[in-house]
């Protein structure tokens, strides 16, 4: 008994930070409320901070949830060794664009990055949630920077770039793209700010 | 006395927009209600509706006042004949890097690009918002693919780069770039970036 009551308010807990995701995405950090995380999620609001102190609280939980589903689909399917470094930015700017397409598809909107969305309301507003983005960014910025220093190694890319400017440029550039998706309703400038992000870098020859 | 009242209301109705563009460009579009814009402002909340239908009305008008803002402070003297196309791009990211260095300076924080977070957090909940940002983002993609289309014709650049995308890009990689700087609460990833974006399109050579 002690056991499925532990299994059923894990299940709160993840109805909780699974509703967050969804609704904040949709909207905004400010415009969505505790009471319509509660309603979305089938969680009494008396519940509520049993599982959180806070919805930043929340939100941090969130965004630690959205950060493993963007690895898992986004990120390790792009970044693994059977790619090489230019096919693995191709592969996360294609990836990035299917997700967003999709999403699309459903909700009529493009609703763009949640770690990016945040980045841009609440930076100013709440220091934590600027800091779990932050180090979103740092993780997101280290996994590009690893195909980028493969290919300074074997030459592929001029040698000098800065490994670390390339990867923030990088990830500035796929954060602006799907910027500019949002704000036209509309994914298909991904694509091609894609292929010439990588055009660019690695001479206009196909891989 | 009938001007003078005329100009009391200009005013009123100037000192509304602009303390909109100052709050919401220092906290977010849901943060910030239209008490908070008319007491910053100095006018009375009865007042308010005598010059705006709604906040929504406030913020189409102040987007139109920062983007005159935005042209005449960083974008008309980037974009001048008396630079190569390559300076302009240039002289674009060192200017924006000026501006939020000395926002930060004043207010410690990296407000980011008020165009920019209105596209992030407003787009999906607010459909003529998120219209206005997309024009301003298109009357910026012009100027840039103004200076791309002269350096193509004079040979300079790649003849298989297409001017509109070569803008696009560079607009994203800027609005990632500004964002970039928001989330670390810290600018000096923008000349970075900037001098990245230049030189992987022109090649490495100082012009």
């Amino acid at each position: 008994m002690l056991q499925l009551d532990h299994l059923q308010e894990q299940d709160s807990r993840s109805r909780l930070i699974a509703a967050a995701i969804r609704l904040i995405h949709a909207e905004s950090y400010s415009a969505v409320g505790v009471q319509a995380i509660c309603e979305a999620a089938g969680v009494k609001k008396g519940s509520f901070y049993h599982f959180f102190d806070s919805k930043q609280a929340l939100v941090i939980a969130a965004l630690g949830e959205a950060w493993r589903h963007h690895r898992a689909h986004i990120l390790d399917p792009s970044f693994t060794p059977e790619l090489t470094p230019r096919q693995r930015i191709e592969a996360m700017f294609a990836r990035v664009y299917e997700v967003h397409t999709a999403i699309k598809d459903q909700t009529g909107h493009v609703l763009g990055c949640p770690f990016g969305n945040l980045a841009a309301e609440a930076s100013t507003l709440d220091e934590p949630i600027r800091d779990r983005v932050l180090q979103a960014f740092a993780e997101w910025t280290v996994i590009i920077e690893s195909a980028i220093f493969e290919a300074l190694d074997s030459g592929e890319l001029d040698q000098t770039l800065s490994a670390g400017t390339t990867a923030t440029s990088l990830l500035s550039t796929l954060q602006g793209a799907i910027l500019m998706a949002k704000v036209a309703n509309d994914t298909s400038c991904l694509p091609a700010i894609g292929h010439e992000a990588v055009a660019t870098l690695w001479g206009g020859v196909a891989d």
